[in-house]
Order: C-alpha cells, then structure tokens, then sequence
C-alpha cells in the first residue's frame, strides 16, 4: 500500500522482505544488541513520515503451563522489545507531524486473559508504552502522534493456516490496516488522538474503529 | 516478621539473604535459564502458604533517553521476568488458601508515566498478569490469592540513600507491608480480593490501602 504510494520502506524484521527498499534483518540474540543493531543500520536513514511495528505472535496458557516462562520469553520479545526499539527508532527518526504505531491487542483491554497470560501481560505493557509516550515529554518530537493497533485477529495466512475452521468474516482484512496506516501518515487531521488504542472490530466483512 | 513467626522462609534472589532459611541464588542471564535453575531448586520443596515477589528496581526516562532500550531491558529483568518465575512457583508449590504477590507500582493505575516509560509499561504487565493469573483458570490452585502490591515509595535504605532530601513521612514503612503480608497469609478472609491491585498510599506516617 505504501510502497503503490511512492514510499521508500525499510523493512526491520528476522526476516527479508522482498518487497521492501531496504531490509535490517535483526538475528541478535539480546534486546540491547537488537536495539544497537537497528539504530547502527539507520544511523545515515533520513527523518521518515511514519515507524510502524505490526510485530506479530501469540502464545496461549497460564502460569500452570509447563511452558509457562518460555512464553513469557517469546511474547516480551515478539511485542515488548520490538516496541521498545520502533520506540527508540520513533524518537530519533521522525519528522514533525509523523505516524508511530505500536501492536496492540483488543482482549487486553477487558481485563485479564487467563487463557493467555503471557500474551496479555506484554500487549498491556505496550498499551502502557504507548500511553506513556502520547503524554507530554514521552520522547517524540512535537505534533507526533503515537496510537496501538488493537485488532481482534487480522486475516493473515498464518491465522488461515491455524484457525482454518474460524468465520473469517470476523477477522479484520489486511487491505484495511493498510489502507488507515497510509491515511493517517498522509492526513494528520484524519488521526485518532495521541494515545489511544484502536479497537477493530469486524463483523460480516465490516470494520468498524472503536477508541479506547 | 515471618521468621520471628516460625516460618521457615526461603530467598530466591541475585544475592544472599543471610536471614533466610534456604537461599537460591539466580544468575543466570536469560529467561529461561533463571526459571529452569528456581524451579529445579524448589524441585524437593513442599507447599508452601505464601509466594511472595518483592523484587524492586525503578529506572527512570522517556524513549527519547540513550538508555530507553537499556532501561527495558533492566525493568522487564526486575519486574516481569520475576513475576513470571514467581508465578510458575506459585502454580508448582502453593497450598491450598495460599498467597500469591506480584510487584506493582502506584503510578501506572493512573495512566502513563512519561518520566519512566520502561519502568510503567513493565509495571503494566505485572498488573495485568495479576489480574489473568487471579482470573478463572488462571493457573492457581482453587482458593489462592493474587495481589499486586504497588507502594508509591517505599522507605528502604536504598531510596534514603537517592532521595535524601524528600519528605520520609509519605513513605510506606517496610514493617507495615510485612504485617499486611503476614496477616493476609494467616487469614484468608483478611485478603483484598484476589485480582486487586493494592495501594499503599502514606500521609504523615500514616499508611491507608486503596484497592484498585
């Protein structure tokens, strides 16, 4: 969607993306040496219009699961840490007026999630991260605007694969999370308020935004 | 206090309490490494009526700061990755009725913490895990209790030591949170709520609790 826009991407993942202009494949172990990498990487990178993480993983289980801290391990690096470099990445690279979105997650703003407490311990970490630099003196540059994707579960191959029985006409598109990403980076007064965490809701194929 | 009480108390710490009965000592730099060396140690241990995580640690900051990513890395160590091993604990070996306690901090009930990014969004997941873990199913034994402890400040030698000019008298005392501890883990029916976030708020030596 960006890139059909005329946006140059960097792509910062484990992964290549060969859609991307310019991939930063993190493979260290640490988060401290992660964070040094990616920052080393961008050091000649140009102020950019938007630092979008939509790092992605789930783990199920409570603390009784004998894989209980493992998980624990994986959710902190799959959402906490890679916010915590787009974060640091945010506050050194963006322009005046620019985009910075953090993962989410919808359940965790109901409360506890018994069922998947690991997962819901790191999203709400985020939730607080994002809270925490929306507010005056969080790090970014003036007129930045910080919001959490908060999406039920988005219609991903991964999610197909792995839910194959699920109604996928509750599962929010892709094509949708693009589409307001692009909008919001272009059109600063179409943004939610600084701070908020986007609740996605899908249902019959419609999307529907809901703050909190 | 819970010496002076009979019980046999052991530590699970990065150093020696000479005070305890038993202690484990962990130094292990991952995760995974830390609860796999505390569970094996517990291996022989038997309920226990109380796990209780006191672990401390505060760092301030917002994501603009050169040590942002250092300082999460630092607080998720000191305050998720203790809960997550004190909370397998706690599923493993606490009895019937038993205490369960998380370490939380005041401040992050109320919104964001700009000032101290890293430290509010670990805080965050602990009060979330808390309230998964106090859930049904959660991963405790049927009639435990999960509390989250969060002190504004605590008067202990070390925050005398950096905040030496500040006024004592709105400190939390350490005996008052020992009693609260000791009696909620002789009397159930004294216990806030499992789930609660615990306030601890003092005024001229006076320390009153707020559930939240």
């Amino acid at each position: 969607m960006f890139k059909q826009n005329g946006y140059k991407t960097i792509s910062i993942d484990r992964v290549e993306n060969a859609q991307a202009d310019q991939n930063i494949i993190v493979v260290q172990d640490t988060l401290k040496e992660q964070g040094e990498h990616v920052l080393e990487a961008l050091a000649s990178c140009e102020s950019v219009p938007a630092v979008i993480n939509v790092a992605g993983g789930w783990c199920g289980g409570n603390c009784a699961s004998d894989d209980f801290i493992a998980n624990v391990d994986l959710a902190l690096r799959q959402s906490v840490w890679t916010s915590a470099i787009a974060a640091s990445v945010a506050a050194k690279k963006l322009a005046s007026g620019g985009l910075f979105i953090l993962p989410g997650a919808a359940p965790v703003t109901n409360g506890g999630t018994s069922g998947m407490i690991a997962y819901g311990a790191s999203k709400a970490a985020v939730h607080h991260m994002n809270l925490s630099i929306s507010g005056e003196n969080g790090g970014l540059a003036e007129g930045n605007t910080s919001l959490c994707l908060a999406p039920v579960v988005l219609d991903t191959p991964m999610n197909r694969k792995f839910m194959s029985k699920a109604d996928f006409s509750t599962w929010t598109p892709l094509s949708f999370v693009a589409e307001k990403l692009l909008q919001w980076t272009e059109d600063s007064t179409s943004r939610p308020k600084t701070g908020s965490v986007i609740k996605m809701v899908t249902k019959s194929g419609e999307t529907e935004i809901i703050l909190c």
